[in-house]
């Protein structure tokens, strides 16, 4: 690749309905697509979260705790299953507006150890890219090295595929319009920041509430926590709703939008 | 694994409606999945071809010839998408029967080079077959090193796993009863062929004729060739009709059945 590619990240909580298990939003996902398609950035590799399709069958089965008994045997199973599902959904929308969506399975390429990735085949992915593919991965239910099977959140994901392809920028597609100084659902005060660097979110950090709705993978805290090693590296990230129109069009564009930008930077307001 | 695994292959054929563009199999689909319960067989991987779900796709657009222009870019992503869906109702299918069928995907994991496979992350894989998994693999449109992409067939899948995998045994599943001594669809006069070995496969070779069902992948003919380097590592195969009940049970139990047995050995009848 001689451009750097885009990492775009959208989340469960947007592209399904997360109240509903197995229910897809697909007004969402075609809004989303033509966003996509609008944009026409390239290249581009899409990682979207599990939602309602991944997450109440990995708790069910206690898949994030790992291998324990052979009852969960089957609960892996179709946790995967219905994170492929989900994805179907999604590469179809893709397709069907003439973007080259390959679906890149992270339980096909990748083994975690205690739940952060120890290996990853980078050999197809890349050469998609190469080609002119966008490729598309999503938070799975993954064997593990050590406690034979793990779920690799679409977050961990996305920071290691940004600093694995050298990225240019990571745009993260959320349900709230980016990073608030308290739970902007619970907390009236709570105000948006615009901009952050790794410094000012350490001093936040403790102020900073995780999101209330459940979710195997945690919520925006747990993600700005797994931005971090992309940012270290140098990597620029975005958080915007994507459940508001255009928003990912605009960041996808570089355009200026609501949300939160995190970048290394040694800058302190 | 303490135990060698049982490499099981699906044709194309079998599975689903050849003549019919996107069209499932689902009652022969459902026997067998109740076969592969019935029978038990573990640990065990299972290889599907693409019949009237990748091919008719992948010969539209050349996939097999390699990339040669942008047209055919659309091309690559609805053959492994439609792939995908024929394994989603393979997967479903095993799963409703308790089965822990996992999807490995080959173009997430493979790369070939001028078509023969060049790179396999086997570790997923590997770790799946410990833990008790059914990994699930198929036919698809992979990545290619020289030609960009290519056709990876299922059959020349099956015989580069048996081998990484150490197998135990093949079992190709097709809807012939095995190998003739001429094409029986269109010769009364030919003759199963029970046994075989490589020796003898090499003198009949230019007696065989091809299937002539349009596959971009190759018919009887270019199974036998693919299996090969399976045998010659020492691995038994044997070709049955899995369009008839119980054929494949009673090869997974290893009684006997009617079918083409292929080994390495010396003997020469």
């Amino acid at each position: 690749m001689s451009v750097k590619p885009t990492v775009l990240k959208l989340g469960g909580s947007v592209i399904t309905n997360k109240e509903k298990p197995l229910t897809p939003n697909m007004p969402a996902i075609e809004r989303l697509t033509r966003e996509i398609l609008r944009a026409n950035v390239s290249p581009l590799v899409l990682v979207h979260g599990g939602g309602s399709f991944g997450h109440p069958v990995a708790e069910q089965y206690g898949i994030r705790a790992g291998y324990k008994d052979s009852s969960q045997i089957m609960g892996f199973s179709k946790t995967h299953q219905a994170m492929t599902k989900l994805n179907k959904l999604i590469v179809d929308s893709l397709i069907n507006h003439n973007i080259p969506a390959v679906e890149v399975q992270p339980s096909s390429c990748v083994v975690t150890k205690a739940g952060r990735i120890q290996s990853m085949e980078e050999k197809p992915l890349k050469k998609m890219l190469e080609i002119g593919f966008v490729p598309i991965l999503y938070g799975d239910a993954v064997l593990d090295s050590e406690t034979g099977f793990a779920i690799l959140s679409g977050d961990q994901l996305v920071s290691s595929l940004a600093i694995r392809l050298d990225a240019y920028r990571i745009i993260v597609g959320v349900d709230v319009n980016g990073l608030y100084t308290a739970d902007p659902k619970t907390d009236p005060s709570a105000r948006l920041i615009q901009h952050i660097t790794l410094e000012e979110l350490k001093n936040l950090e403790h102020k900073i509430e995780g999101s209330k709705v459940t979710d195997v993978t945690g919520g925006m805290f747990g993600k700005m926590r797994e931005l971090t090693p992309a940012v270290e590296h140098g990597i620029q990230a975005i958080i915007v709703n994507a459940t508001k129109p255009n928003r990912v069009y605009k960041a996808l564009k570089g355009e200026k939008v609501v949300g939160t930008i995190i970048e290394k930077g040694e800058t302190i307001e």
